[in-house]
């Protein structure tokens, strides 16, 4: 950690500064110069309060060196990490297709669905049975109900299913679960976090409605953290002042993210788009900067046409997508 | 609600959307314009999904007339309500000063800095038992012995005490807590919120990281909806690009919240902006726009002067600072 | 318009509004439901405020049913707009690969580079004369000389020259500069807007620092609006509160601006992230969602290769990155 | 500045970005720690390019010391700047209220506005004669005819006069204006910046859309670089993804700008919310937070009651909100 000093700063109050951190036990390496004291910190800094520091009436502005996250962090762990959900690899160079309806509705839609999206290349099943819903008064999902007819799905099909999690009191119902994903609204819910620190089944975790790389990164060490190494990131939009679209999906998190990180980086442009003729264009970029994965929301149902998901594309036109996400990626290997 | 179609859109297409609209139970206005088509609907559109409806090709765009928030609504609740913590109210005039130190860490620290608020003016103590941490590695609060120490502290200033809970599973633990305290992390825990609908006890829910009014207001509704009506809420600044400044402290909220619903609105100037020497100018200027109550952490460190919280006013700053914000309400109410 | 009344409003307020309403020469529809009036305005409701109306006591909210934007409009213009630069044409399926120096700093950089991204592939050569800087002490440009060194790298190379103008005074230099570039900056800079609409040439519109599609457009349409059809729209990256990367380059905005106007759109990676790295990544994400062209930052100095321009590529790496694009693009299209 | 290299770099790449730092006339101080190395440049760094160094692929962080804003700086320029406008001063204890139209519509218009907010203790008059306005089918202003009705309001009242300038080629119509005011959208189009360097009358600079307290900083820069130290900034509310209201106002810049630089601050609650209802709340809280001045909109339109400019404020709510503003002034001062 390095601390700079305002210009002009007493060394009585200086010296004050430099006890008190080394009561903390770091070493100082003191640099004066014309204009700019800096202070050096040497040694273990991970219980020094920066924004106490930064916020003396004395210090210009602070710098931390090392990163506060350790187990996600490639450069302590350079290769990619691997996930493996049953037979599918994601990471590392595999590449996962997670589909399904938003919502898991009754036993012939997800069977169907999840027989269609086989039939196009998916290698996962998704399906919500919890929903977060931001108002109390809508569908709040089948809950454990749709948890046993994603399990039928499973069955029928052979593809490992993904569905969410809100809350700790649940985990057990999830058992038999393939992937936990943690939804955007809960991906600062610590408490869920740790919990999911010691469930051994692979996570996948969406980034926050509003949050930064480095705090997806600190969620994601919160679950390596308590135990669990298997974590699957997931860009999904972030909220902006954006017109037209619901979110704003942050594609050049995927490169990022791969820089920062060993973990796999997916992405979702169902939610980030919220509207289905906008997820075959955002899927493909997708693939073509380079994301481990494609979560997609596929519906399918003939009878009533005119009530498409807003976001949910149609199996044909699935189908037809994961053809060229395939073509992209030969491209860009 | 009302559904305006693209022009040129083929009478058969349109058609078929009001019949589904039809068959959702929905009355029909429609009114053939020159250039544009529009479709009023009458009736109980709440099971409507308006994302939905709006992806539609031929749908231009859809305006929902009635809002979906209804037990917060200051539309069917005219008067303010008043929410009791013990002998202290909050709302309809009455005006709440919580103070504290952000993290309780022992019982003299506690006892002190409650002595202190008390004679300063305060009328709640505030204090952490259970910490949000965006890393894992930080100190994650005392948890129940801190819960204890709060009440000592209660015991020995008669104080009602205000503390954040962060899992469902810690409700038993919270009993004896005078207001439990919902986080920005959690404001859309809907689990959580549910499970606080059965407690009976205040509720402070603080406006999340980025979220808008509309989406804190669902927020209070899903803790009325499931059958507790003592919310009130908080801001505590959002998340933008700013520099120099932690949160942007979204002041103008406190009179459009008033407009929109009848639960007190209180504010944080300490998390929102990070910095102690900060926190009474903006205090100051929450009392001036007519919050219901002002939330400011205060610590009581004589030994450590040096560390003082980085948002954490002292006692004496405190007390001068409640002095000028009762000037202030004087002049602005 | 459409203007939805607050519930139980007086209808002697009512009526009044509704007179100053026809006054203004709209015909009404009224609408008078159980819990809602609505006011249906029927006519050119273009000089009418909404701001004044929606901030009307007795008023809930306005829908404006028709969009403010009309040249830019594809509802109105329904085929592509094709812009031609020279031999090169830029949308309907066309695609331009603008490349070159972030600032033109002499002759010989200058003439290499462009001799560099043609060999590569590239059809237009960009490069800055005229820099807008947020810093006064910073290097400003070479500004009239850089003109002329561009002219020369044309004249050699045969490809169109792309530069920015950041003032109305300086339009004369300009008048053999093949595109005139709209710098994000200046996007709401309204008086050069329309003194652009005068000059015939090609404006490549970069998107500004915050703003929305919508705000995006309607400045196109006052380029439009003032003579001049020949308008190129780019996304550059929009300002968020995301961590690592400058900017976040909102791909979405390329579909979604497709859908809206019949104007070609191109994206600036080099900008839109900072960090040459990250620029193959996102050059191939907006081929792989339709952009109609690539401009990328290239420079060309092996004495100093220690001071790469910070988002430029070298032209190895932009050859390499040419062919990719151009494989994706046979994919997607 | 402090550059931090990634851990394990090889020797040989950190000596040659050593040998380039001093080619650049820098001396070097480095820090070779466990696990990271550290790099410190003594010297002046200003021509330096941050943003390349930071790319490189050996470096891990860059962190500048020096602020880059010299001249508005308070660490240069301890006092408080008191800005003079005829008899008016702005800053150092001295509170500016300006008041007037939006727009300049005609004589008795601005006259009857001008005489009625001095009535109620005005010290400046507004109004617009050059409007930006986001559609070219918008009014555009009086212009010149409005400066000149301006003038006869000065008369009349004796009111200095403030009103904004849109090019630089229209600043010879603003030779008898008193205080020119730079809208958001110009903040930073830094040829007109330059330009009001050498007018050495005061400048209203707003701070921009969605601009940093560093890049309100850097413009205000621009003119004093310029040589016109006249400058007074203006928070106005930035962007955010806020609902209900137009920006969000930013008043905790208020305070921070005040310790960043010795300029006085002003605030612009009616542009900032959009709404009149909302200017009066947030206008007391700007006084309460120390601003040195508030901008707020006033018509008079007996006539017209119902078409209230939706941000301006009748005069005598202006006048009865001058008395508290004047109040709280002397509570917090």
């Amino acid at each position: 950690m390095i601390v700079v000093l305002k210009p002009g700063v007493p060394e009585e109050k200086r010296d004050r500064l430099i006890e008190w951190l080394q009561s903390m036990g770091m070493k100082i390496h003191l640099s004066v110069g014309e204009y700019q004291t800096i202070i050096g910190l040497i040694g273990d800094s991970s219980n020094i309060d920066v924004d106490l520091i930064e916020s003396l009436d004395i210090v210009d502005s602070v710098k931390v060196v090392t990163e506060t996250f350790k187990q996600v962090n490639r450069k302590f762990h350079p290769d990619d990490s691997i996930i493996e959900v049953g037979d599918v690899k994601v990471g590392g160079g595999n590449f996962c297709l997670i589909a399904g309806p938003c919502s898991v509705e009754n036993e012939s839609q997800i069977v169907e669905v999840a027989k269609a999206v086989k039939a196009a290349g998916a290698n996962m099943l998704r399906g919500g049975a919890f929903k977060p819903r931001t108002s109390p008064y809508d569908f709040q999902g089948l809950r454990g109900e749709g948890l046993e007819l994603l399990k039928i799905a499973r069955a029928e099909t052979g593809l490992p299913i993904v569905t969410e999690l809100m809350s700790a009191t649940d985990i057990p119902l999830f058992e038999d679960v393939d992937v936990i994903q943690v939804g955007a609204r809960n991906m600062q819910n610590f408490d869920l976090l740790k919990e999911l620190g010691s469930v051994k089944k692979p996570i996948l975790l969406k980034r926050g409605l509003a949050n930064t790389l480095k705090e997806l990164l600190m969620s994601a060490e919160y679950i390596m953290a308590s135990g669990n190494e298997n974590v699957i990131l997931c860009e999904r939009g972030i909220r902006t002042y954006s017109d037209y679209l619901r979110n704003t999906l942050d594609l050049a998190a995927v490169p990022m993210l791969h820089e920062l990180t060993h973990l796999p980086v997916i992405v979702d442009p169902s939610h980030a788009t919220g509207i289905a003729r906008m997820v075959p264009p955002m899927a493909l970029a997708a693939a073509a900067c380079g994301a481990d994965g494609i979560m997609i929301e596929v519906h399918n149902d003939p009878q009533h046409a005119l009530c498409d998901g807003a976001q949910s594309l149609r199996p044909e036109v699935y189908a037809d997508l994961v053809k060229k996400i395939n073509a992209v990626r030969e491209v860009v290997k």
